[in-house]
């Protein structure tokens, strides 16, 4: 198993601990939380970010209100489980995978046949820690798959941050990236620093310098030098959705990247779980919806303003790779081939 | 002529005005100078920047000290001239332009056949003036050369700054937009913002919205999905040198964009004096040797970290974009075919 420094999410007895994402890459703060209500509001304030995490989150926050009930019965916190769910998962009412997380805690507790509270408890918290575990497994077979497209000595270029901050285990991307290096595959990995909300920078160096990774940061717009200067040899980036025709959604940027690599060819590899390809209803990218972002966060750079007042800002907070220019899918289940030409 | 709203500098009887780039774009901030050691520490600490601009500050630099010299002769006052002019250019050491600026009002001075003081030193003043007033018209030529380019409608992204503030005149790649504004077209422009040290969110954006221009911010990494998008009908940027077969340095980024440019069959332009071709040893951009700047640039953003600390840095100032990218450049001269086939 890929063995991480830091975890987004570990779970104790009766207890969640959270490190604080907000704090990094500059302190490291572990939060453990026993209060379900607590949790909601570090999924809130983003303490706890990443599609897979907060998915985790919100199953050990339902766990975890079903054991603050201690003066009532099995029948009366199933009846209330329900409500207790929507407040979980109204912390972030788009995060997908959050309901995805709270409702599977709930249908364990509503599929509950006895009336010992502290089996019903203990029940729940299995569930949540099974989701868990599941995405370590899912982690770890989409890095051991990943790992052989890598050889020794190569240099990856990544974009945002697709690590072990962000899901149950080792990341996706990064899962790659950790999975080569425990084959004895010496790695190095450019890192974009993915404004506007800098997650290169922020999360995707400080995980890869924990893990003892050897990570050069670098601004968005010189992974294109960095390409014709030779120094990159595969491009891993993780994904929120995938449409049914392959074409893949992205941080912002990546789509950049993906014609980049095709210009220098050099192999452009999306990491996944393979319940992404499933995950949504668009046939094609054009059917995946661009959230846009507070133009605050292209004016202000933690608060400083770099803009001047009143100017107008475009910042969608994705953009679709069309598979087209895509060389693989890396997923839990093996290698799925894209649509690249060469 | 293209009048500007605000210039970097702006002659007087017997002093300078400068304005502060630095404050930009939070303050408006114009300072008087009548003391070439001054204008000295202007040039140094980035208060006047464009390798124009510093051109022109050195010129009158030099023209200012011979006027403070009161209680000597023309003879005596030509000998110091050099040591004057070394002082002046050693304020930044690499800006050929300053050099260049420089060299040009004191050969004017070694020439001088009079002996009237309040002669010579008008003389040296009308040579700085003329400095100033060659640039204007070689920014107005490129504008009006580029604007016959532009259709009513159009949107241009620009990258980095290459604006008046830069110059003498009306910049280099937007005198192209001030010309097509003038000739009546409506242009739109998307404004890169330029990491690592924003020009394009300090000043591009600011110097546009000042003129009235429609301008939109973006970060450097949503250029591809905008071209992607349709938004983008052309791209023009300016440059620091080319090479003998045509080869383009100009700020980090530049090259992705022409890549992404490519692409999207979006003609890439190139808007720089004739002289720019004649201005290096260069022959293939690969002979251009490129500056590395200090890591703080991009793991801090002004004074903020944004990184680990200690992180490995890759951080070069410059790209070269090959000329098989370029489709025009845009000169005083005219237009200049490039090397891109469509």
């Amino acid at each position: 198993m890929l063995r991480m420094k830091h975890r987004a999410i570990i779970p104790g007895e009766g207890q969640v601990t959270i490190l604080d994402q907000r704090q990094l890459p500059h302190k490291i703060i572990l939060n453990d939380y026993t209060d379900y209500r607590d949790i909601i509001t570090a999924i809130k304030r983003l303490e706890i970010r990443g599609a897979p995490a907060i998915g985790i989150a919100g199953a050990f926050a339902l766990a975890l209100a079903a054991r603050a009930e201690v003066k009532t019965d099995v029948e009366h916190m199933k009846r209330i489980m329900t409500d207790l769910a929507e407040e979980i998962k109204a912390a972030r009412p788009t995060a997908v995978n959050l309901s995805w997380g709270v409702e599977r805690v709930l249908n364990i507790a509503h599929d509950f046949g006895g009336d010992d509270k502290q089996e019903f408890q203990e029940h729940l918290w299995d569930e949540a820690r099974s989701i868990l575990e599941e995405d370590e497994r899912l982690c770890e077979a989409i890095g051991r798959n990943g790992a052989a497209l890598l050889k020794d000595g190569d240099t990856v270029l990544t974009h945002c941050h697709a690590g072990a901050l962000a899901t149950g285990g080792a990341g996706t991307a990064l899962a790659v990236i950790y999975a080569a290096r425990d084959a004895g595959k010496k790695i190095r990995v450019y890192a974009d620093e993915t404004r506007p909300l800098l997650q290169g920078a922020r999360l995707t160096s400080w995980e890869l310098m924990q893990e003892g990774i050897d990570v050069t940061l670098i601004c968005d717009n010189m992974a294109g030098m960095c390409m014709k200067q030779g120094k990159i040899n595969a491009v891993i980036v993780g994904t929120d959705r995938i449409a049914q025709n392959g074409d893949v959604a992205n941080k912002i940027g990546t789509y950049t990247v993906a014609v980049l690599a095709k210009e220098h060819e050099i192999p452009f590899y999306v990491a996944s779980p393979y319940s992404t390809f499933d995950s949504g209803q668009a046939r094609t990218g054009d059917e995946i919806p661009i959230e846009e972002r507070d133009a605050q966060e292209v004016t202000h750079i933690q608060g400083v303003p770099i803009a001047p007042e009143g100017v107008k800002v475009y910042s969608p907070a994705f953009d679709v790779t069309p598979r087209a220019l895509v060389t693989a899918y890396i997923t839990d289940k093996g290698i799925t081939p894209g649509g690249r030409a060469d």
